[in-house]
């Protein structure tokens, strides 16, 4: 009713529809969208219910379409699902009274010779390369622009964006990269090579990987999706050449969000 | 032949023989033995041909027996596995004139409700916990003696022997332990929790488990053996009352060893 | 006043009465002690009024005397120091009642040609060798029982005990090591060569060191305490053959006290 | 006399000169030039002769001048200094026929009230701030363009450039950043908050220091140069507006470089 009332018309996913039947009442007068095509159509606004996770996962939906979306976190960690429970309702009155910024955000593109994801080739996090479950270490050796970086022996290698720099890799030991440094960083799982270290490079650049291991089998991931892929597959990665628009309130930073996140600043010797 | 005039009776493991067959001249009075049992009681000394991975698989073979192993390694890595392919006849003259030590190195023991892995319950290098391919990061829960250590967001958790310690570990940011250190440690992996570090605990205390997480199984491994676990399963971990010894020939030392395969001192710098 | 209901003699050392002189009513018959062997001889327990550092200071007037400490934080960190202020009444009545437990720490001994720290040759916490400020890298070989480690390519390099694990070496990478682990890590800090790691050794090793450097002089450090040494200078380290006796009140363990320092568990994602 | 045949007049620092003296035979023609001024009126390109640090100090004397510098390695470590002793004719060689590219560096520029290093207040690798010998952590407060990025608790912070990213900062645990990348990376010497991380931004943000600590001074160094500064003075950091132009011949790649330097690829494992 809120939303009426500020002449605003709700687009719900299909599937989503189904699993809120009977929970809550849904409008009257809200469409219904059921992929990509329809939501470009509809939508101005993409509104993501859940966690990082979620969010990541709309992209499925959004593509190059340029709808912006914003994340509600109902989820635990929520550094692109950026907007508390609590804060729905002045988060909707910004959204509405545009007081919000666009924060374009790059992604990155996998191909390979099979398609290995057909059109959802791409991650805004990272691309992931990793071994089977209780498969031994693998060999990846890797490449930019046809000239050989390194080879890493390793449990798998991770591929990242700035706005992916705060997840999986930085939990890998990958250093936190500010949004617009136009750069990705290749940070190595496991390591078996002690002196390897993450690598950043321009986001121009093409990177191409090939895999060498005793199984027959690996993993790749764009964001939360994963295929098993046969050893001979290669990989190359670049940017893609659309971005995502995230919005982000005006009460909001990056730096703050970093912050509110990893606990800085908030350290027991100050008290 | 060699072994023939020194009075060394060979003795073979069955499978072992099938794969050799045709492959190379198996001695006549060479002893088949079919396992643990058969070959406490005809060995002397085992020597295990192969990598790290293939000592660690002898363990299944020599368990409680303190029968001596020796590995003479034709893969890549060889921490445990020391004996290079071209000094075999310098190591089994050796070994032959008693110029060795024995290394005691301590196992880890690991129980369950189920007891997942039977009587193979033991490791050298390491116990994991880990998610499952796919699933997201998990929770886990470790208390020390029944007191509450900390909550695991992660991958997974090692726990290593100090032998383990230069193994998956070590890859994973764990430091390296003395074999005489009479500790263990506890390593995460890729941890979202900036803040945790590699506990060492000493190894007469008892470590437990539980596990949180959305997905409703995840893997625990002694060494190189793995299975698959319900979510709701608790795991305990502390010393097997039982040692490894290792043979260590009198010219080799663990810091030689350490170096070498760490590449310590090797550096450009000094040329 | 409170004391004396309970019969309990003050004794203060003689620097501090004179810096408390005027700011609080120092009681008639305190006992004013000026050296370790007049506070031997009047005082059961010694209260460190400060942070850490104060503490680790106490411990030139403690030595071998085996008199137990207890540390009232008025500082920010306090790991050693304890007790914060809030709880220092509470904390007087559990040390009367006799509710509390004496944690053994061990101590490190420093030794060389020149006695560098005189009778004050030990540290609870850490020794460290360090380059002076604006001077290179150095060089530092180190050995074990005479034989040879590595040779650390580094700013310098802390050797700490469990009690200083999470001190300075935890800054500089090293993992954190439970009080009565009978270990020493040994952490470089800021090392070039990449593929070196903290090391935990049995702390019934010898360790010596040796210093290679285009400067001529560089620094050791005993906890607080630092000289400036000739280059050529040897030092070796090994366990003190005291103890010192740390208060712990019975209400507190030192996995709660690690939990509390280091944040863990305080994570924002548990809201 | 090579050069003479070339047509090449070499060119001397007058330091320089006065230390070679009666080791080798200057050419009677050899122009002997002071200063910034002189050079930059007489030199088409300016050898280095020494390691990484000799060339850094070269910068003193090309600053903005563009006049491409190219550094023979006598030292130990040679990421910029890149030619090999061994390989000084064949490098003239290329030098002359033109078979070189120039690498633009970028540099930072520090600002500070009292112009802390007169002309000289640029770097090619890092800018460093550091707490003095012996005295306590301190607390470096960081902003980008005005807003609040982090207290860093911690021995010093550094703030490199790409070309720095694999000096002090790599030791420091910081990635490596490929040259063209425009970004710089702050990283934190030995932090005691434990959740900090490298963080990477673009290379065109202002970045600005303050200072909490009890001692009463702290340490600032562009590159090798140092000086001691007073607790109030705030500094300021952002990207020079001139760049430095290193010769790198063109059988050199600075992944080829990075590779033999970090010894990337040479792995026991691979024997």
């Amino acid at each position: 009713d809120h939303l009426k009332n500020h002449g605003i018309q709700p687009v719900l996913h299909h599937k989503f529809k189904n699993s809120l039947h009977g929970k809550i009442k849904i409008p009257a007068h809200t469409i219904i969208f059921h992929n990509h095509e329809e939501l470009k159509q509809t939508a101005d606004v993409l509104l993501s219910l859940g966690g990082d996770g979620t969010l990541l996962d709309t992209l499925s939906l959004i593509r190059n379409s340029g709808i912006p979306v914003i994340g509600i976190n109902f989820g635990r960690l929520g550094f692109l699902a950026s907007i508390n429970k609590g804060e729905i309702e002045s988060a909707l009155k910004a959204l509405i009274h545009g007081d919000y910024t666009l924060d374009e955000r790059s992604l990155l593109r996998l191909e390979s010779d099979n398609n290995l994801f057909g059109e959802e080739n791409f991650a805004l996090n990272d691309i992931t390369i990793h071994r089977r479950d209780n498969s031994a270490m693998m060999i990846i050796h890797a490449s930019m622009n046809g000239e050989f970086i390194n080879s890493y022996w390793a449990d798998g290698l991770i591929i990242a964006t700035p706005t992916g720099s705060t997840a999986y890799s930085l939990s890998c030991g990958g250093p936190i990269i500010y949004p617009d440094s136009e750069s990705v960083v290749i940070t190595p799982i496991a390591p078996h090579n002690l002196n390897v270290r993450p690598v950043i490079i321009p986001d121009d650049n093409i990177l191409s990987f090939e895999v060498e291991a005793r199984e027959s089998k690996f993993l790749v991931s764009c964001d939360s999706r994963t295929v098993t892929v046969e050893r001979s597959v290669k990989i190359s990665i670049k940017k893609a050449d659309f971005c995502v628009n995230l919005i982000r309130l005006n009460n909001e930073t990056y730096l703050n969000t970093l912050r509110n996140k990893l606990l800085w600043g908030i350290d027991t010797r100050n008290y």
